[in-house]
């Protein structure tokens, strides 16, 4: 596997445009000049009211891990296009930047700066890629997940999607970013090893084949793992030989041994129409405890679907629809300049646009989210000047950014800065809390958002406004440019 | 970076089900119970008329080093349901099945054998989920590609995606599969070290603003790389600025050294007009051999539109809508039971389902393609069972499966296997050809296809029959099975 894991060190996944625009700064003398980048996503996935941001561990991982071995100087070096000055300042390259980010499993919304990255041109340009394609993946599935999670309405859910991820770490990563948003385990083994997410399954229609009859089959499963039993019941009919065939053996093997059964799994079919067949089934065969799980192509509107019309059904399994973020399989986070530093003071940058909502925010910044005390509930998130400082603030008037003369004051508030710093200067501030720990906040932030933001369709705008003065700063640079071109 | 890499042992990567039914396999005394299993997809993503196979070279060097490290054996005994004397055999595992595959870059058809694996029931069955992630990831991405490059018309297009991948492999590994499916090129620079896919790109729009003008960061960057010298034309306005200070800077910088421009990208506005308009501005300079390239969200639909517009256009971008084949992100392959060896005789095993494309086809077989001597156009696919050899036949008579009254004969036709041997007895028979082999072969098997079969919309459906012999060893297990239930 020589090839698939000389890919670990993955400083060089960048995009080759990185590569040459820092050896331009490097030439130019830039080496020194500080710029501010912005990680933001502009729409949330599905049309949703709200995405939830993962990936900052495997982030830091790899910030921590950056540097250029000699075989990868020697292949830049064949590209025939950078300096030995530039590949020797790569050989012995360190990363000195400042990094503020979200924490993970916070809901945010658009044109936030999820990630802010402050430090040396040519560091914070060469990281772009490696940023974005580690928080654009894991806030995807992340995002995805809690919704399908909503749908189940306090049901568990499990990833089951594995063999659909795009690639490797499609899987893995995706099972961590699921288990952040909220199912309560991954068929996903590797993932259980790594990052201790329960691995969780029993067996494939393959096991029922693989026997004489489907009754030996299940009769042997039973026998060998009588308190993990849940029984695959549609390889051949549900109704007419599964189920029967399950409450046979639960009668034979598992009521012998005092050992109630865990599940059966139906796979295929109508579920609306089976689950409640199988419930009645189940208790009149006295397992009224006996869980029914349904594992067919779910997404959050088929599990919505099913809850609605009665299906009787008390945990879902799901893959492909989950793991790829099939719907909706693209978060599309950007990597924006948003300032650079000349002469120790901060030069704002904007991108122009045609289309209004592309129009960058410039400047160094904070995000705050707005919590009423009372009900603990996000109120609204305000972006401001990076040396505005509003924690501790009860009473604040904001105003739409868009829509100027609309104006709300806010009293009784508890203001929570969400850029927390990561790095300074290189060095790790923060540790990644465990995963256990990312997973319950992100139920708690979740729970801070009304019901209308939560809606799968058509939800509620979540107010993100910015401070006067970020917005006169905003206004001035766009007044400068209109009259240039 | 300690835990992303400790992920590059891929063995665990499979679903916990695999592991159960493994250990009871072993438990049952089946340990040396031989199974037959098939890889192969239902539905052409996109609508497509054909998908193309990718993904085989990085399955050998994952079965090339399977194995279970001492602390996954420690990591599995914590999960409490397996025995001392299974954690021994996984200890000491081996693998020694069978395996045969289409080479990469084959198109291929649904209900197709693309992997067969005859082995122990135990090994067989604990590599379904790295098979199929790994075949799955790669041929959707190849398959899109392709269909992208179809609608470019000989065009070269580029894959700029890593940024939107579905994580680190998603974008290298989708970079390899794009580059097989026919991008010339990736902007992904780990791509290039790890495969040689030739790594492209020039700037962002953060190099232009991070000089005091536009002129000056085009300028600067014509100096360092002359030679590589493509424009991005868009960071302020495309015609009143963009245009006109890249052919200054070409006039200024590039004309007195000799060297030719080699293009403007244009990654914004309505790409169809300005390309136009940009191609009178370069024309106009002396600039008629200055390339073009669009790069913002283009699928195959959006440049097929672009160039019937009239778009003057010389190559293309292309990011998250192949890198994720986000119009139809998952590639259905399934790993279903067709065999199993009892007292040295193949015993067929069926999958029954109320949906008939959902029914599997049983038995070890054959796969082989059927080419027209004189045209060289693939005509059919035809499977057979696993001893019927028709290598070297010059006419043959099929039928279609479901409408068993059509027949044809086919004359003048060279008949070729195309399920190839890669292991045998677990040891490797075949070396993946060089990726750039793997490419023209893919891009020669597309042209055997007829253009009815290569259309994005409603194409030609090509016919894949099975042997008579095959197909009367499934009727008669469907007659069985619809009798028992």
């Amino acid at each position: 596997m020589k090839e698939i894991s000389s890919a670990r060190n993955l400083t060089l996944l960048m995009d080759f445009y990185e590569m040459t625009m820092a050896a331009g700064y490097f030439e130019e003398g830039y080496e020194d000049k500080v710029a501010v980048f912005d990680m933001f996503f502009r729409k949330v996935p599905d049309g949703g009211g709200f995405a939830i941001t993962a990936g900052l561990e495997q982030f830091c991982e790899i910030i921590d891990d950056l540097h250029f071995s000699e075989e990868d100087i020697a292949y830049l070096r064949g590209k025939g296009c950078f300096s030995e000055k530039f590949l020797d300042y790569l050989r012995h390259f360190e990363f000195h930047c400042n990094v503020w980010a979200v924490p993970e499993g916070t809901p945010v919304f658009p044109a936030e700066p999820l990630v802010i990255v402050e430090g040396p041109a040519i560091e914070a340009q060469l990281i772009e890629t490696l940023l974005l394609v580690t928080f654009n993946h894991q806030s995807l599935i992340c995002t995805k997940t809690n919704r399908i999670v909503r749908a189940a309405a306090g049901r568990p859910v499990m990833e089951f999607g594995s063999r659909r991820a795009q690639g490797y770490d499609g899987a893995v990563l995706g099972a961590r970013a699921a288990y952040i948003g909220g199912v309560v385990g991954t068929a996903c083994v590797l993932a259980d090893r790594q990052y201790g997410i329960p691995a969780l399954g029993t067996m494939a229609h393959s096991w029922v084949q693989m026997f004489p009859s489907e009754y030996e089959a299940f009769k042997r499963y039973a026998e060998l793992y009588p308190t993990n039993c849940t029984l695959l019941v549609d390889t051949y009919s549900v109704l007419k030989s599964g189920v029967p065939n399950a409450i046979r053996v639960f009668d034979e093997v598992l009521a012998p041994m005092g050992i109630r059964p865990k599940g059966v799994r139906i796979d295929s079919g109508d579920i609306a129409y089976l689950s409640k067949k199988v419930r009645r089934m189940l208790d009149a065969a006295g397992y009224e405890d006996c869980g029914i799980c349904a594992s067919n192509s779910l997404d959050e509107y088929i599990v919505r679907d099913l809850l609605v019309q009665g299906a009787q059904l008390d945990s879902f399994g799901i893959g492909e629809n989950l793991i790829t973020s099939k719907s909706s399989p693209v978060f599309g986070g950007v990597y924006k300049l948003a300032a650079v530093k000349e002469d120790g003071a901060y030069v704002p940058k904007i991108k122009i646009s045609e289309t209004a909502e592309k129009i960058t925010i410039p400047h160094l910044k904070n995000l705050y989210r707005i919590y009423d005390t009372e009900t603990g509930k996000a109120m609204a998130d305000l972006i401001t000047m990076h040396d505005e400082e509003l924690e501790g603030e009860t009473t604040l008037t904001l105003f739409d950014p868009v829509e100027t003369w609309k104006k709300r004051t806010f009293t009784n508030i508890r203001v929570r800065r969400l850029n927390t710093p990561i790095y300074q200067n290189g060095k790790r501030m923060y540790q990644t809390p465990p995963l256990e720990q990312i997973k319950q906040y992100c139920a708690g932030q979740v729970d801070t958002l009304w019901d209308e933001v939560k809606r799968f369709e058509n939800p509620h705008r979540y107010y993100v406004d910015l401070s006067q003065r970020l917005w006169d700063e905003r206004q001035k640079l766009l007044n400068e440019y209109g009259a240039s071109v």
